[in-house]
């Protein structure tokens, strides 16, 4: 179950990377480079940083082999991927809850403070897309607007928060998902952004 | 006392990344990261080029806080921090000078070539900036203008030459450390740059 | 002479990170950083990735010095490297066939899977050019022109075609140097792009 939402995470991911590479008129290569770099992006930075080495995507092969499918399914289909957009931001909004989860598993196994843990989990399901941004020379999108890495930070807290509580750690770690998920929705649906910082 | 200035040009060099990501309108969490960001960027790179895993910034939370502390504080404070500009150079400066001895140090623990020992400590003190800009899609501000990794490099420099001399090796430090903010100092004071090579 | 080899292509990248420095009017250092990254980058990436810290150019100071002298060359003699452009060339394309063949070794003695040793043959002989492109805040070259991954991805495979014939891995290794190379002179000389994937 983790593994399939693991798996339509990483082909949102992927997706994402071919659209905005579109944008920039890459050529077949850098697209598929982009793709990569958006859906391992984030947990390579986070297998790096704690020294887990040979970083994962290089030792289960169906992430490559996913990856490689979805830039060219999109490739093919991408005066219809419009259609899909919904299908697409649900992908992507069920992939940063797991990939949060995912980096705070792995943080907890290295033993590091909670706020690292938050931090490892962020980031992986945030680096990313900060990576494809910056490889397509634009300001990372998540420094600029939306509510994203932020319930990636809430959902990691409400993780740390309940886990002291007498409730099984699998239904936590659904609970910490789903805030993530959750609090992504209704942003996006309400259009909730950070407080503005610069207003007069 | 080490630990005192380190603290303090963690200070400096979150808040640097602060004003720097203000003047790119980044949402508050965006602010926060560019902090983030410039302050462990250096020794972060310095960690995983070494192997020195998980990262110095994961396991001593005192990092963590302080930062956090400095973003949150330059953001209520920005329309004053005009006033600290010349404190925060001072911060920096000194930042640099020892973010400089802990590179260096950390490449003598590696047993690394004095040459390499000098760059690590360069890398420690400069490349936060450098990801700073990057990050925020400038051209890094050290490549362009000003002695400021030359000032480092100097600084490392002086240290393997002095430690070839009969002098306690923390004076050696101390020196190390003196040269690379005596040379910021001077190198802004008089505007020296790097000679100009692109003259006719 | 595989070592030979290895620092023509060494001194190529050098000296194509130099002249990229240029246009962007960076200063002495920005310039040799420049330099630095574009010539070692690749490996640099493909180390961290598969944990072999310290990285390798760490290791033995022949690159370093090379480099540095590479570019003060370059430096100095800016206005005639224009007559070299044809050297130049050779050497880079000798030297990403090189740089393809260590980074499949090194997937190789860490015992990954083809498509993923070929990959970090690519990334051995690509990622330096991507970062001279980043820091110069520019989309990366090969993402949008040329077969130059291109190359490396199909000598990487031809090793592992002919890996499964009975014939000497010297020799292996060094006609899937001689893909690389071959590719991506055909592909100069006859302007051969990938198929573009944005006509209507």
């Amino acid at each position: 179950m983790f593994y399939t939402i693991d798996i339509l995470g990483t082909i949102a991911f992927a997706i994402s990377g071919v659209l905005v590479a579109f944008n920039k008129k890459m050529d077949l290569f850098g697209v598929l480079i982009i793709a990569f770099v958006t859906a391992v992006g984030g947990g390579t930075l986070r297998d790096l940083l704690i020294g887990n080495t040979p970083v994962s995507w290089m030792m289960d092969m169906t992430y490559t082999y996913v990856i490689i499918a979805s830039a060219i399914f999109a490739i093919i289909f991408r005066s219809k991927i419009n259609y899909l957009r919904t299908s697409l931001f649900l992908f992507d909004t069920i992939g940063i809850g797991l990939y949060t989860l995912v980096g705070i598993e792995k943080g907890l196994q290295a033993e590091l403070h909670p706020v690292i843990c938050i931090a490892l989990g962020t980031m992986t399901a945030s680096f990313g897309g900060v990576l494809r941004d910056i490889l397509c020379n634009e300001i990372p999108v998540i420094f600029r607007k939306e509510i994203y890495a932020t319930a990636c930070i809430l959902g990691g807290a409400s993780y740390f928060l309940f886990i002291k509580l007498p409730i099984d750690s699998n239904i936590v770690f659904l609970i910490a998902g789903l805030v993530v998920i959750i609090i992504r929705l209704l942003a996006v649906k309400f259009k909730i952004a950070l407080p503005n910082i610069y207003s007069n």
